[in-house]
């Protein structure tokens, strides 16, 4: 049994049997992202309200707060007294009180929480909401530990004190105490180390990296991995220090993205939780669904109207299928390199027609022993199958298979890199390239191809 | 023209010129991570080198060497001098040295290397290499700062030395100075705001979150995630602790861990890089291209096979594509719910089968709505195509078309979420799921649905 399981079934039977002063005992054991998971499994808003409230640590309650889904955060906001959710957004890290808020989606009770708040927090917060969710801005918390450069590094040890930080703290930053400008920073280690009546000004290392308000998060993002950052302060355009941002913030982040390209990827408007509603989930992907249906039908229809003319040639029917998948799959696996490494910032715009180049040869090579395959086949499968009643020679069958398997690739793999770059330069995301919509447009394509090619050898040929 | 552009022409420019001394300044002010961009845009081994040479920091160039591309790393420590290897990787944290020998892939260069080093560093790396890439003790570096418990809060400040430490410092870690079992971590801000004849036993806090070495890495890192950590010590079988892992690497490998899962939604074997050469990319995408193109083959003979037999209806072979996207669009946004979901440790096995149940009832209701729509545009285009050569009533076709849409998006919802809960009960990967494999075999699925449909109601309605 897992200890999600355990801790469910103990505080179950404590809720049932009223004990709330063993719950609370339990509880303190329990880390919050846990006492959430618990919480979760509840049916009655009654028993999650009684967990919520029995957690007894402020900062742990906050915690928590910040980690229930979005409908129970809202309920629980709306039940609960103005001035608690007050005190406990107050516990929370700037930018992440400022995530509880917008979560609540209701400007009334926001305006609400916000007026019993200290004047400085809420001004930070009122900034941090007015920036763009996927900016800099959007994603960095107000805390931080600036100090300007004539300060002595024992001035700036005595000043740093634990219970006003409201998250890890590795680096001190030195802004000039004129200008107000980001000067560098100092690890902690290094500040411990440093001569106590030395001037941080002296020690700070200069640095050269740091995001800009108005930065997108996945550029930001990129810049954490490339260099290994835990943390990056952000600047104003006066370049002044006004927040930093932190990497669980960008681990989360990364996760989001990744997941956003594979959802968009797969036909679905965004990524679906596997706890999202019957209703929420159609919502999501029902639309790609009906965009799909209405392609593939044109694609239906494209299949039948050359059909009617080759009708003689039934056997030519059971490929369409073959066709469209092959170029799919080619399509997709050229896509999904570009969609990736253009989403993580690793492939520069002078590298794209030598890679265009290389991934149309590389569906031309794939192609040609692909098509070879299948020609064999066919042309082994097709008389044992039909006999006599095919009407065409196998021969030629071949040939119409090898050649439309082969150029069927090719041009899959030229439109799986073409577009992912297209809709880059065009500002759009470029995970839209692997989606439903270009693959069944890629169908359509692919039984032109096919059908073309066979009206052009049959005619040859007969 | 971005900051890589510039440095790439001017360090060009200063190659050319032998200007050694210039070329030495310009990289002091350009970080690792951005050398390595510049050194992997050259195209001459010895101008890489040169630049490599010239970067004069040890510490700089010992990160350097560690970020170069696999190739270049080895075709450099061959051409250098062992002992000056041998000083950048004791510059490095212990399991960026591991790294790096295992990037080698060369047993006979790796002795070389190590037998020049330290003996404690020796050791640790030995330690590190035998671990599993893919276990705690696989990702974990082994320098730590952790204390016996009675040692005071100024004997661990002294004892912290900066110039030791290759990995930046958040907490340092109290043991037992008798069993020598982890009891717990102390923040640096903590520390240095601490009563300094304090014992550390006194004020560590007691930490329940770690990783075990044989854990696997995907669920080291869901904690990370889930609990919003930075640093994660590592405890062996005998409760005491040997490392520790940063949250830089989990970042790298949340990456890998997304980009894999894609790699084999889209159909290859790993994550296929843009710079990847030609015949390295075929032959990781040619396999599955093959399997699928075998598996749309058959679905290419069971639907000649169905038409051979009514081959009066040459209408019904437009639609098999049609039952086919449908099918394995629902399919895929099924099964991509579940792939990432259970790769990021967000499901739990009682959830299963109400998830089962919700993903089959959603499928059957878009499955309604996509059936009706197709069924209503078969019914309205077929006679105007076809006028009176169909040979078959456009209203059972257009039954035909409806239940196959129906049942196919239904079956092939089942089979999405089953098909990725039991590739992970039998510790596969449940990315395969979405990959072409299990669509192709879809597609043959939903050619037996669709004509399953049609002989039945074109018995029943002829």
């Amino acid at each position: 049994m897992s200890n999600q399981q355990i801790w469910l079934e103990q505080i179950s039977n404590l809720l049932k049997e009223d004990d709330d002063q063993q719950i609370r005992k339990e509880l303190l054991a329990i880390e919050p992202a846990d006492i959430e998971e618990v919480i979760s499994q509840f049916s009655s808003f009654e028993d999650q309200l009684r967990v919520f409230r029995l957690t007894d640590d402020t900062e742990k309650r906050a915690e928590l707060l910040s980690l229930l889904e979005d409908d129970l955060k809202l309920k629980l906001t709306e039940k609960a007294d103005p001035q608690e959710i007050t005190s406990l957004i107050e516990e929370m890290a700037s930018d992440d009180a400022a995530d509880f808020l917008a979560d609540l989606e209701n400007d009334v009770l926001v305006k609400e929480i916000l007026k019993h708040t200290e004047t400085e927090f809420r001004q930070d917060i009122t900034k941090l909401l007015s920036f763009d969710e996927e900016s800099g801005g959007g994603i960095m918390t107000s805390e931080l530990c600036a100090f300007p450069n004539n300060l002595t590094v024992k001035d700036v040890l005595n000043s740093l004190q634990p219970e006003t930080l409201k998250d890890p703290v590795m680096y001190v930053y030195v802004i000039d105490s004129v200008s107000k400008h980001f000067l560098g920073a100092i690890s902690l280690i290094d500040l411990i180390h440093a001569d106590s009546d030395e001037k941080i000004g002296e020690i700070a290392e200069p640095s050269s990296i740091w995001a800009s308000l108005d930065e997108d998060r996945e550029k930001i993002a990129a810049k954490f991995r490339k260099y290994n950052l835990w943390v990056m302060p952000v600047l104003d355009h006066r370049n002044q220090i006004v927040g930093r941002i932190t990497v669980d913030d960008i681990l989360d982040i990364s996760i989001e993205e990744a997941d956003e390209d594979i959802a968009i990827m797969t036909g679905t408007s965004e990524a679906v939780s596997h706890d999202a509603n019957l209703m929420e989930a159609i919502r999501l992907r029902l639309p790609w669904l009906v965009v799909t249906l209405l392609l593939a039908l044109t694609n239906a229809f494209v299949i039948g109207h050359f059909l009617k003319s080759l009708d003689k040639f039934i056997v030519l029917a059971a490929f369409p299928t073959v066709i469209a998948a092959m170029g799919g799959n080619t399509g997709m696996q050229s896509a999904t390199v570009f969609i990736r490494e253009l989403a993580l910032e690793k492939i520069l715009p002078e590298e794209f027609s030598s890679l265009v180049l290389r991934e149309t040869l590389s569906g031309f090579l794939m192609g040609i022993v692909c098509g070879l395959i299948a020609a064999l086949i066919a042309y082994i499968g097709i008389p044992i199958l039909y006999g006599e009643t095919s009407h065409l020679n196998p021969f030629i069958l071949a040939k119409i298979i090898f050649f439309s398997v082969c150029f069927g690739m090719t041009s899959a793999s030229l439109i799986g890199t073409l577009i992912p770059i297209s809709l880059r330069k065009w500002g759009l995301d470029p995970a839209v390239a692997a989606g439903p919509f270009v693959t069944t447009m890629n169908d359509i394509l692919s039984s032109f191809i096919y059908f073309f090619i066979a009206t052009t050898l049959l005619k040859v040929f007969l």
